[in-house]
Formats: structure tokens, C-alpha cells, sequence
């Protein structure tokens, strides 16, 4: 007879592009975020948790900055009514749709934060990964700029909050309008020229001013060697732009004559360069100085996205990196003013500004700076000598508990001890106790320091060894004082 | 001509079955949540973070303990490679997934506790969501029942922590192979008729002693008035199933002599009251009385789906339902022991044993208990009476934040002073600050104590409005220690 077929047994592996976080990583990250929402509590911010499932029509069809269709969205089609729902891609379309559903119901102006994952239907690459962190702050209905400034204001506070010291980041301001100005001023005044400018702008970042001024001209050469195609203006007539971006100077007085100059006689550049000046005003009026923000019109992200003031936190520190070469950290937050939130979904448009800011890489940045207050330390590691006595070793472990104290009895077979401290090992215990007949006989314990004994086993002489000893017999009653005094030396 | 179609706006709607959670929602669970991970972490279990997304492969093909197709997660093809992927649907499964695919790298017995939202691709209905946090702590590779006492005495030390206080709750312990044992006494060693025995006890909670005598007899009429079919088995039969639901006395002991009867010579029910008896020990010699856990033969939820001690947490306290009757809060948590998780994955059948806190619950009792320590009180608004003076709002705003107190300036169009207290009033904002030009001038600031004030406004008399003032002139310098007296006042 024929064996019946067996099932193949399914493959352990989280799906591609996902990953999973164990220990550290995940409590790091919470305390980070929790940090983060004490910030912007205290700014008047409220939380909000949007579903992660929203219909496909609510999401809309597009991600907000790359010409991509609804691939890049994880969606399927409900089987009752034949709906298409997605996973949210980001945190900002959530807010539309909900502000779009609750308006008559919020406060406005609406001051809301949120923290979650958000998924992005992607090839994944090295680092890349298809659900990430995202965390955000927005403030919907206020068209005045001092709710850009109180953005950039909370922003700084944050990252002091999570541990970037002061003087090792700036926020740096800019303004779409501004742009506008310099555009109108140039008389630029087909679309399709202009999305070319403002994509040109865009590689400032990578190509530089050079880079820039040859882009907006005939072309040219890019780094592998293919020809680039330029918009085509002549050199005078790319000035205005180049003017734009190279006009900060030492003071944000400078800076924003500089560029009452570029706008010319436009009335929209007008209005940005004064929204730029009420914005450092205000910063002032509140100790916020140019260490902490500043106008900078060579910041470029998302100029393309916004319609007003638009900022990015940099992290101004060197890191060393993965070939070994000195570099700045780089940005790790970003945002502006986009005021067509909720229009799609009720005609009307309703002035709203916020920033994201990049969880991992803050994360990444607080490690690198070893500022990261991990709580991660493992247990005090009970051994279990003799297991007809767990009732006593439990005991032990619900005393250190009591204390306050992270402790867990050894739940493995016990027969073999080394097997034991291999687990402590595997555990980062800094601590393993031991209580086997004869201690217990004796009313004492024995504690074992690990990670002094693990340095010793390391490093030390045999004199030292034998003068520092890593195990102490004390007894039972001052186990968990002994158990403080070994934890607190180190802490 | 004909004019240009115009797409239909999209309608802002959360999809079918699902919600958003907003302010005091999020900020309650979060500080409910980061208690318990802070007691799990005490008792050495460490953090994990599964992805969101699992191939469907690696979930499964059914619920736990239901039996119904893949219909109940949310799932989606791959367009690359046509792999299925869905959303998981509990935190077991994944955890499975991830034992299997790292447990060369994971300590033994693994202690993990994982918290987030979950998804069930079911019929919404009122209160019923397509979304919704679980919160598990698990042991993998731990055989001995002392990891289901420990689960046991962290799941109360849980409870407590998060403010239900001792006598408010009760965890019922129980376990499977006594009543496999109690079957085996009966000699009822047919799978069909075992399972129908099982499905029997389900109900118990339900139907209670006479109804579950009826359902192994004959049948019974429920309360629709329709006949459901008994198992069959004679009175005499179905005794020692009775004999072990109704077995618990006053005394654990009482309670394991009775269980011992109830299995006859049954060794496998030998062994599941041994290791009751085990439990009974390990947690009294860390002082649980049966004032916090205590063996109870009559929790049968689970009772199918676990392999070994199963365990659920009561809440004793008596509520007001929907219709204004009393009754008891009843379940907030459950768990148990589960010995094939990783088998499907490694053909290595490993033990686990583990808790599920219904979150949702557990934060609702604890609303009705009056025990959230709500963060939720809304921010002292800075109220705007001169647009051009925004700077001294905000710096107002800053001094409030610098001192811990939360507080934001109106950002709001400021025209209209009645819209501004709305908006206060809205936000339950507890203190109003406003600065005109006379008060300025006289360096003075206005500070209205918003509840004070709606207070005696519903309830004061003339003679106690009079007395009791509800807004102060206070010098400018003195306006944060004022704020603080009123806060103060409060709390």
C-alpha cells in the first residue's frame, strides 16, 4: 500500500523584507517613543492610533512624494463587498482621513501625534524593510506660521528629550514659497518648466551648486557617465535660482535680505521671505537661536511636496562608516506645511504643518552616541541544585523580585549545573545564585559575580584572581543585599 | 461640450470593523501596557516584536481554537513570487514561527512577552473588532510546571500592578490531564465521543452542573426552545465528569483528595493532579494564597485546546451592565500549557506555557474601577488678544512647558476671543491665560481656572460666585507659580 503523502512541513522564516525585534531593540525603541510623547504632551499634542487597515479610495492612490501607483501599497479585496483595503503607507494620510471624518468633532486647530508601524509594498534592500516605524506630529487648521515654529521649537526639545546634546544638531528652515518667488521672478511661469526647476533643486543635496547650475543649463555628465539632459536656461536666467540656494549668510538678518533680493518684485516670494522672519522671530522670542534653528534656503527635501515652510533636523556629529571613513550622521526628522490635507475628501482646504521623524535612525544615532538607557540587562539567574526544592529557589527569586530586582529561577532540565550557567551566559546574567545542599544546610548561598568572574577569566594574573574573587558565600538572609551591592558597583 | 467628469470624493470612513483610538485611549493603554511589560521584564522575560505580516504558510491554516478555514486572517498574494503573506491574527503563532527560525540563537527555556495589535478577518459586531492588542508572555522549552506557577504568580503580581488590588481578582487554575484522566477512568477511549465530552464541558460555564448532566445524557431543550442532542452516556457514565467539575472544596487539599477519586486509577490523571499539586506548593511558598490563585476544576475555558495546567484570571468585583443590573466583571486573562508549537515547523515537539491578557478588558475594568491614572488632562491655553504680539505667547507657552506644565498658545484665527475659550473648553483645557494691552501695560496677566469656573457656573449661588473668584490678576512673573497653585489644587 502507498504511504499516505505528507504534508511538507512549512518553512520558519519571516516573510521577505520583514524582520523581527528581540529584547533591547524593542524596549529601546519604546522608551525612545515614550520620550518623544512626553514632548509632545506637554506641546498640547494629542495621540492618536489610526487603524492600520484604511480602505484603498481613503488612502488614496498614490504615495505622497514618488510617482508610483498602488503597488506600492500591501492591499487585498474584502470578500463580503469586494472593498480593496491596504495597509497605511504612512502616518499623514491616516490623518486626513480621520480628520475628514472627525472635523466636526476635533478641536481646531488640531494638534495630534502619532507612533506605529507603516507598511511600504517595496523591493527590499539592504537596511530597508517593508514595515518600519514611522512618528509624527501635526498640527491641522492653523494657517498661522507660528505653528510651524512651535514645530520646529518641540522638534528641538525632542531630540534633547531622547539625548542629542545641544550643538549636536540643527534644525534648519526654508520655504517653498520663497521658491515660488524666485520662479515667478525669473518668469517662469510654464508648469512643466517649473516641475523641472524644482526637480533639479531637489539633487542640490548630491550635486552641489556646480552640479545645479549645469542641470539647469544643458546638461551633464552624472558620475557613472551617462549624459543628463538640463531645463535649458541660460546662465542668467538660472541665477535667481543659484541666488536662492546660496543665500544664507551669518545672520538670519542677512539671510532673508539676501533673499528679498531673489524673489525681486514677487509678491508670493514677498510673503515667504516675511514668513521665514515671523518664524525666527518668534524662535528668539522663546531662547530658541541659530545654535538650535536656523534659516538655511539650501535645504531642499521635499521642497517639491510642500507649499510653505519646510524643515529637516540634521545631526551635526561624525560617525565612522561601514568602510571606515569619517561622515556627518545626516538628517533624521523632516517636514513643512502642505495645505491640501483634507480636500480630496471634503473640497475644502485646510492649512495643515507637521514633521516625521526617522524612529531607526534616531534610534541608530542615540547608539552610536551611547546614549541609548537600555534596560536591557539580563536577570539574576537562580541555579537549580537539588529540584525537589523549587519551592525554595522560586522563593529566592520572588524576594529579588520584591526588591525590585530582575531575577528568574532556571526552568531547563537542572541535571547539568554547567548547562545552567551556559544559560546565565546566554542571558547577559550579571548574577547567579547558588544554594545547594550543603548551603542550605548552612544557611548561606553562594553568588556568583559574572561579569566580574567573566572579566578576570579574562584578563587577570593569577594573583589577581585569587585576590579578587567573583563568588561569594554569604548568608541567606543578606542574599538580596549582597545581590544590590554586585548590581550597584557596576550601575 | 460636455463637461469633464469629475471622480467622486472619496468617502473619509474607517474600513468596516475597525476604529481609531484617540487621546486618553492611547495614552491609558500605553501606560497600562508599559506596566505590565515592566513586570514581565522583572521576571526575566524579555521583549519581542514580531513583524506585523507572517506568510500564510508559516501562520497556518486555522485558528487556534477554532475550526475555520484561512477565511479568518487578512490575506494577499505576492506579486514577485506569488507567495501568500497575511496578517497575523494572535501573537502565538508567530511566536512558533519565531522559535523555530531562532532557536539556536534563543536561550532555553526562552521567556519572551510580546504586546500589539492583532487582526481577525471576521464579522464586526458592537464591541467585536477586526483589530485589537493582545499582550501574551510565554516560556518555550520549559517541561516543568514550576513556568506555569511562575505564569501564575506574574499574571497576579500583574493585575496588582496596574492597579486591581488583592481581593478585586482570583486566578482559577485547573488542568487538562485530569479530566484526560477522569475520561480514561470512565473508559471512554473514543476520539469522537472524547471530543464530544470536551465540547460538553465547554459549556459548563454556561449551562452549569444540571445542564452539562443533561447534554452527556440525553440532551436538552435550551433556551430557544431547541432540542440539542446529548452525548449519550448513562447518568452512572457521566458521574465522574460531574464529580470532577464540582470537586473544588475549601482547602487545596480537599480539592486534590477530591480530583484524586475523580481519576480512579488513572495514570495520567495521577500525573495532572501531582503537578496541581506542584503548582499549589511552588506558589505558596512564595505567599499566593488561595486569595489570589487558587485550583478550581471548574474553569473550562481552554479546556480543549491546552495539553496540561490552564489557568484564567477573574475580576471579582461586581459592575453595572448595559441594563443597569449588577454582575460579576469576570474574565480579563487566560492561558495554559501547549506542547506541540514548534512541532509543525521542526517535527521537535516543544513545551510551552503561556498568558493572554485581554487588553481591551483589562483597561475597561479598570476605567470602571476609577483606577486609570489618566496623563489626559488638557494643556493650559495661552489665549491670543493681539495677533502682532504672538512672540510673547509663545514665549509664555515655553516658560509653562519648562516648568512640566502642558500648554499651548490658540492657533486659531484670534479674531473672535468667544471661539478661543470654545476651543479651550473643547480641549478641557483647565486653566485660560490671557494677556490684553492694558494687561501688558501693567504687567499684569488674567488667569481663569476653567473648572472652578464651569463649576460655579452650574451649581453657585450669587454669594458664592462672589466669593469664590474664578479668574485672577496676577503679576506677569508670577503667572507659572499661579498656574501650578490652581493645577495643584487639583490633583
Amino acid at each position: 500500500m502507498a504511504k499516505p503523502k505528507k504534508t511538507p512541513r512549512p518553512k520558519a522564516e519571516t516573510p521577505k523584507g520583514f524582520r523581527d525585534y528581540f529584547g533591547a531593540e524593542v524596549t529601546e525603541r519604546a522608551e525612545m517613543l515614550s520620550k518623544i510623547a512626553g514632548v509632545y504632551h506637554r506641546y498640547g499634542f494629542d495621540a492618536l492610533e489610526s487603524s492600520a487597515v484604511e480602505t484603498v479610495e481613503a488612502l488614496g492612490k498614490f504615495l505622497p512624494d514618488v510617482d508610483r501607483p498602488n503597488e506600492g501599497v500591501f492591499a487585498w479585496q474584502e470578500d463580503e463587498d469586494a472593498t480593496w483595503l491596504a495597509l497605511r503607507y504612512d502616518l499623514t494620510a491616516p490623518l486626513a482621513r480621520v480628520y475628514a471624518q472627525y472635523r466636526n468633532d476635533l478641536p481646531t486647530p488640531y494638534r495630534r501625534y502619532a507612533m506605529g508601524p507603516v507598511w511600504r509594498n517595496e523591493k527590499p534592500g539592504p537596511g530597508r524593510f517593508r514595515q518600519f516605524y514611522q512618528c509624527d506630529a501635526d498640527t491641522v487648521g492653523a494657517p498661522t506660521v507660528a505653528a510651524d515654529a512651535e514645530i520646529c521649537a518641540m522638534l528641538a526639545d525632542t531630540l534633547e528629550e531622547v539625548g542629542i546634546p545641544r550643538g549636536d544638531y540643527l534644525i534648519r528652515v526654508n520655504n517653498r514659497k520663497v521658491l515660488n518667488g524666485v520662479l515667478e521672478a525669473m518668469g517662469l511661469t510654464d508648469d512643466a518648466q517649473r516641475a523641472d526647476v524644482l526637480r533639479t533643486i531637489d539633487k542640490f543635496d548630491k550635486v552641489g551648486e556646480r552640479g545645479v547650475r549645469e542641470l539647469l543649463g544643458k546638461g551633464r555628465l552624472d558620475a557613472s557617465g551617462a549624459y543628463i539632459d538640463g531645463v535649458g536656461l541660460s546662465d542668467e536666467q538660472a541665477e535667481p535660482v543659484l541666488a536662492f540656494l546660496t543665500s544664507k549668510a551669518d545672520s538670519a538678518d542677512k539671510t532673508l535680505e539676501n533673499l528679498s533680493a531673489a524673489v525681486g518684485g514677487s509678491a508670493i516670494g514677498a510673503e515667504g521671505v516675511e514668513e521665514l522672519r515671523t518664524i525666527a522671530a518668534l524662535l528668539a522670542a522663546q531662547g530658541y537661536g541659530s545654535d538650535r534653528i536656523e534659516l538655511d534656503p539650501s535645504v531642499v527635501r521635499g521642497l517639491g511636496y510642500y507649499t510653505g515652510p519646510v524643515f529637516e533636523a540634521e545631526l551635526t556629529f561624525e560617525i565612522t562608516d561601514e568602510k571606515g571613513r569619517p561622515r556627518q550622521f545626516g538628517s533624521v526628522a523632516g517636514g513643512g506645511r502642505y495645505d491640501d490635507l483634507v480636500k480630496r475628501f471634503t473640497g475644502q482646504e485646510v492649512p495643515a504643518t507637521g514633521v516625521s521623524i526617522g524612529v531607526d535612525r534616531l534610534l541608530a544615532a542615540l547608539r552610536a552616541k551611547g546614549r541609548v538607557t537600555s534596560s536591557a540587562e539580563g536577570p539574576v539567574v537562580v541555579t537549580v541544585m537539588d529540584r525537589d526544592r523549587m519551592a525554595d529557589y522560586q522563593a529566592m527569586v520572588s524576594e529579588l523580585r520584591n526588591a525590585g530586582i530582575r531575577a528568574e529561577v532556571y526552568l531547563g532540565n537542572p541535571k547539568n549545573f554547567g548547562n545552567q550557567l551556559k544559560y546565565a551566559d546566554r542571558r547577559h546574567s550579571p548574577v547567579a545564585i547558588i544554594e545547594g545542599g550543603e548551603e542550605k544546610a548552612n544557611g548561606v548561598v553562594q553568588i556568583k559575580d559574572l561579569i566580574l568572574g567573566a572579566q578576570i577569566a579574562e584578563s587577570a594574573t593569577l594573583e589577581e584572581w585569587k585576590e579578587r574573587p567573583s563568588q561569594f558565600e554569604v548568608p541567606r538572609t543578606e542574599m538580596v543585599a549582597k545581590v544590590r551591592e554586585i548590581l550597584g558597583s557596576r550601575s
